[in-house]
């Protein structure tokens, strides 16, 4: 599946580019100690003789002179994080003499590594399970609180173990089957076949457990395409600057180089709301009041959650009411903001029934910011009515992880049935060990190679 | 000198910011393995059981939960970088990861280090001499293959060392000179007189090789400010371009914030070119032309290096010459660039005449870059006339370094006079003591904290 030149020794600057106190260069490969004796000096005792992983200080050379002094720290084969042999070199972290020491472990043997490629080794020499690498990419780009979590639960192996799990049940079984198919004579009896149906189900409402975190994670990593409307003045941008507010430092203005529109990312109830275009429903309010709500709706129509905003201090205008008649019937998931909720309530008894048509419905002031824990609350009740802890519990986040779960269902619940139906055990074998593939496909091994390196492609240099 | 606060347990991202494989935080001080304790938890043994210098693998938590998994190496007091017990905690090297571990950290008991102060305690506790210190911000800081050399020189002692030198030879002197006054009757006689004699004279012409590394040093730290200047169409642009080109890729437009002119940084024969504004002397050509050549002049007047360019393969225009007759009595070094010496020579008896009055003269073809060597080889002429070699030779860059051993010299030479004139050695030795304080100013401990802080200020949080 990997050849050789896969583990060619390999290495790249692993730290940020840019200016800082440390640069660390990452060696990874079986040449990494011979390279190190032609560009590392260290003082006192050469490396050979020194324990390995240990912090060893020394000079960094090349052919053409001494270039820095740095730390060196050399892992062994299977206790490194590639599962190489492996080195960091801390440099002085400048542009130029970070280039000048890479170009020095160049010069002594190492080639450059490609995007992704430590993590990728790792992956493939066992030391993380395909999920934990996917998540070191996730974690390093996550640039919120709940994308951090939930990447570095899945670094941690959260997904991981409880996939595991089921994996283990799943091989119990089918050696329990094999051993009945084999040995046909000595009967498992009723109560062995209980058992595996049982294993089965029990195997099955795990995965159906996984599945169901889908829609959490997927609002966490993808995020949910929302949208604020509402007619002029009714406070959407007030509520817009609310929820990015608190997360200012870490929100991202995106100019989309495969979409057209500009979008905000806040972290809202613990899941990544993707604020469409806000600034230009801000700015298309006039629009929307005179030539009609035409260009708003081409938004509208591909959001996934709207935040209907109404102005609670002012029975309904025609306006509001021309809006919600077009949002209504719309697909996405829903939330009617009742804002001014510190000012006196003008709503009539009719406003309050035509606004009874939103099944959440949160009042608050966009402009205090009181009552915003509710919209946080019912946003979450959408996203995340398990309630999952996402650094602590085994979530899945992408469309082919839920796609292999499943279709792992479908097989277990066909192999429950055939068991429940008495049907030849060969034939629940056979869905079970399919069961099983298609399970590892979430985390496991059975790989095709062009799905790893779509993965690890997506890394930059130096991971 | 140093209050207790300045000993606080410190942290902050000694890595560059931005997204990378991985980000180390340091923290230093005597609190650091109690911190560490709070938001560090290693797989298998404790810290305190490890060896130090050994890179532990483990969970970053906070009161909150686990952030992220790890690498911790404590270095023991005393042989850390800083002196101090230290600790370097790899992480994923996300932004927002990395924040949150060092904010962590900072819940631990940690507090933000300021700029430099790693390296500022690195010299307070004895394990960087002063100029190795400053070198460490400049290694960082360095743009070309000049600037980190002769950074990384000073950051291995290459400075501290020669004036270690002296300064020994000093002590000596004084420890005699004082043997002698303190015991007036046991007389050093003339034999021991004439050695202190040498000791000092061999100090003072030590003292005066450094200083003449001055020109060199400061040629490449702070740059030359050059102007390449001509008529048009004489290969200005081809010339600026030949400089550049090879080192393109670390070339530095700086939009100077306190000076109102471009400029292009270039490695060119070992120091460092500040090409001024050169972009505008390329566009100002007509003006030069057309309404004279006072814009260029102001240029030309605040020049350490003027490159007159003219076109060999025509004869001396009535430009070339009056633009000649201004730069010949201005005070900058200059070469003149006899460019297209790949064409027929076609200047006259009269123009070799009249360009003879530059004294550094280079014939080379811009355009193909053939004698691009001889104009750098008159560049380190003039610039590095001892051949330095700026890795492994002793070299000055600043001018207060440069003050201190000027004024070491000159007491130096007055010591040396009055030993010869048979002066009181009590009055020699006050010379020499007031010698060795300047010489310690290069580089020695008796700084005042106003110096030590407007050094250390300038570096980044985190080195």
């Amino acid at each position: 599946m990997y050849g050789h030149d896969a583990f060619k020794t390999v290495a790249a600057v692993s730290t940020p580019r840019g200016k800082g106190g440390i640069a660390v260069i990452r060696i990874s490969g079986g040449d990494t100690a011979a390279i190190l004796d032609k560009c590392f000096r260290p003082a006192g005792k050469p490396l050979a003789e020194r324990p390995f992983r240990t912090a060893v200080y020394g000079e960094i050379f090349s052919p053409r002179g001494v270039i820095d002094t740095g730390v060196c720290t050399l892992y062994e084969e299977g206790r490194s994080f590639t599962g190489e042999s492996m080195a960091e070199l801390s440099c002085h972290g400048g542009v130029y003499v970070t280039g000048e020491v890479l170009a020095a472990v160049f010069a002594a043997g190492a080639e450059p590594a490609g995007p992704g490629e430590f993590t990728k080794r790792a992956f493939i020499n066992g030391k993380l399970s395909l999920s934990e690498a996917e998540a070191v990419g996730r974690l390093i780009d996550a640039d919120t609180a709940s994308r951090a979590a939930m990447a570095s639960g899945a670094v941690r192996g959260r997904l991981s173990s409880a996939v595991g799990k089921i994996d283990r049940a799943l091989l119990d079984v089918m050696t329990a089957l094999y051993a009945a198919i084999d040995y046909p004579d000595e009967d498992v009896g009723t109560e062995g076949e209980d058992r595996i149906a049982e294993v089965v189900e029990g195997s099955l409402a795990a995965v159906d457990s996984l599945r169901a975190t889908y829609k959490t994670g997927r609002a966490v990593a993808d995020g949910v395409k929302t949208v604020i409307c509402g007619r002029p003045n009714v406070g959407k941008s007030s509520l817009y600057n609310l929820l990015l507010g608190e997360d200012r430092a870490i929100v991202t203005s995106v100019a989309g180089t495969t979409r057209d529109t500009l979008e905000d990312t806040a972290d809202v109830g613990g899941v990544t709301l993707r604020l469409l275009d806000t600034a230009g429903i801000r700015e298309t309010s006039d629009e929307v009041e005179r030539i009609g709500v035409e260009r708003a709706y081409v938004k509208l129509e591909s959001a996934e959650l709207i935040i209907f905003v109404a102005d609670r201090a002012e029975p309904l205008s025609d306006d509001d009411r021309e809006l919600m008649e077009k949002i209504i019937p719309l697909g996405a998931e829903k939330i009617l903001v009742l804002n001014k909720s510190d000012r006196a309530d003008a709503l009539t008894e009719g406003d309050r029934e035509a606004l009874s048509r939103f099944e959440r419905k949160v009042e608050m002031s966009c402009a205090t910011g009181e009552g915003k824990e509710a919209l946080e609350r019912e946003i979450a009740k959408i996203y995340n009515e398990g309630a999952l802890d996402l650094s602590t519990d085994a979530v899945i986040w992408s469309a082919a992880q839920r796609a292999s779960l499943d279709r792992t269902a479908e097989l277990l619940s066909d192999a429950s049935r055939a068991m429940r139906e008495g049907s030849p055990l060969d034939a629940v074998g056979v869905m079970c060990e399919t069961a099983l593939a298609e399970l590892r496909m979430v985390d496991g091994r059975n790989v095709s190679e062009d799905i790893i390196d779509g993965i690890f492609s997506k890394f930059c240099v130096g991971k």
